[in-house]
């Protein structure tokens, strides 16, 4: 690794505080020739199931040696761990709430709990590990600072969360686990989850119809399922939101169903 | 052109989703000495004519050599092109559909309908082609790959949508194109297009009045009309929003009438 | 100061139009080594004391040598000057309003006002004075041109906006000055204008309690003050809006009063 390489961020810090330049600056503080990329920073608040979708779905797209820093944290001020996640080609920094449980097993080099005061902030707030600990953490990772330097390996023990899903006979349960800005529900249910023959989409209680190939299948205003471009299940209502069409959000996410037809 | 040329971006991919963040990944990826500016993500869904206002507005404030990608892209999916537009001091990719329509003619060294897969992603999806198509083109671009190599020529022809405007006796009529965060109501008429003499200025049926030299030439809660920073005929409120007064939106633009006092 | 110094900049331009980007590309064009950081903007329209809060409690941690560009302006097209402060290892460019009031006296070197017009952009406009002068002010700054080839120096003398606060016998008197994106309050008043003994917090007529350690300390639903990470008292309501909570707006600041308990 080197000083040029990628920091990528995302968070639920929202674009309207000064929290993200906060870990910019730091950041540029460390390491000046580190890159920054925002993956987002809209994640809807305290939503690990989101934050982990939304980086499943991303971090394939960026260099290799680039650094996952990953701050949704409901449990800040809490005894939760920060962890350092390194794989064969990058590494991962955040909390350690199953963020990264897309992680396959077989690729996970080691973890490290981080603990080593030396590199945080010298003096860490109840509020904000993000500017006191992570930011910092993931700026020396990018000097070349070795992982082990931060703490002590903690062999393949991490929180794992990966999306529910659930068979029940010949049928197929999952839920609602994102919603785009237009309105697009994904579900947990991934395109090789599916069963082979021929099959409905339930959403609640109301049919989404058979898997069609794109949105562009059906007539304006009415329901689809389609296998969106990350290889999700995705509900969606032709040129409208689906979120507004079935009345779902995070505080109501919607249980889907895949049925024999 | 170096690595470390200038890429602009325009999309209407919003700040939410992480697909902003995949398609930096992506540029960095190909050419990691790129320069990545953004202008904004938030053009309104599909608006073609807000995004090439948009840009029009912007791209002579970048430095010369600077690509500007510009992914506003209805038709996506379907047999619309995508182009290279190459002037003498720029590239511009991006669909066919008009976003590029404010470049002059003489202005335009060539025109490329980009086709090889060779520099596309290797999996190209129905919906996502700004990361699997107009992000590598755009990075490669970076690169000093020639134009080219990215498909045949197609001489000056492209899709030209430029802002509406209509002569009718001694009246003059526009649209409103583009509603800025202030709620201010920019109109597809510019100065060089209205009449010397003394006028006045209605939208719908209702009276603005004449032209002022800014906003703050008239009292707070009144309607006003003067030539924006861009040199375009806008339409706004004193401190307040005029698309809530007008009651104008993207579903609702409003007529613009220029006519004799 | 090199050609690769950091320009941080904090608006209220919003994300929505175009002109964050042109900022940039301004700044591109003067200084193409120049990294560019966004504290944010969102800042409220015309909010000067939102502003000083969100630089105020930004600013230490950028590097040494950063040029901070803060453009909120609600004085625009009027007489207010346009200054450069420069302090040991930061400047700070953008109009004479009370922006910079945080900067301790001792700290500042000297305060220069922006005249020179052979800095900007060759034709100003009345309404977008950062593209036309600021921008390009900050990245010749960047460059390393001396503060003074841009105007005269004006001694100490600039516009000062303290926080509001307010003694009134054993009393003190406070407002809210910043609302954070969890709808958290944040007060004029800092931990160390705080008295001593043990006291009450009130919000205009309502009651929020003594001081606690964090918002976790109370039960959900409950409002409850505590030390911001950035040091100033702050109202919230656990895990819920305190804006929506006790009504509180921009439109509608509360008054904040400490009293013994």
């Amino acid at each position: 690794m080197t000083g040029r390489s990628t920091i990528a961020l995302i968070t639920d810090f929202g674009l309207d505080d000064n929290y993200v330049g906060i870990i910019k600056g730091i950041i540029a503080c460390i390491n000046p020739e580190a890159r920054i990329i925002d993956i987002t920073h809209n994640v809807p608040p305290f939503n690990v199931d989101a934050a982990r979708y939304l980086l499943e779905t991303a971090w394939r797209d960026f260099p290799a040696g680039t650094i996952y820093l990953a701050i949704v944290d409901p449990g800040v001020g809490t005894r939760r761990k920060s962890i350092i996640v390194e794989t064969d080609n990058y590494h991962f920094v955040g909390p350690d709430n199953g963020l990264f449980s897309f992680l396959e097993r077989r690729s996970i080099r080691r973890i490290i709990s981080v603990t080593n005061r030396q590199y945080f902030l010298s003096r860490v707030s109840a509020t904000f590990h993000g500017r006191d600990i992570f930011a910092p953490t993931a700026a020396f990772l990018s000097l070349g600072v070795a992982p082990d330097q931060f703490g002590k390996e903690q062999a393949d023990r991490y929180i794992r969360r990966p999306p529910f899903k659930r068979k029940s006979g010949r049928k197929l349960l999952g839920r609602t686990i994102y919603i785009d800005h237009f309105g697009n529900l994904v579900t947990s249910l991934r395109a090789e989850h599916l069963p082979r023959g021929r099959f409905l989409v339930y959403l609640g209680d109301k049919k989404v119809g058979r898997l069609r190939k794109t949105f562009g299948s059906v007539r304006p205003g009415r329901p689809v399922a389609y296998i969106n471009s990350f290889g999700y299940l995705e509900i969606a209502i032709s040129q409208d939101s689906a979120a507004d069409f079935f009345k779902v959000d995070y505080g109501r996410p919607a249980d889907i169903l895949i049925a024999p037809d």
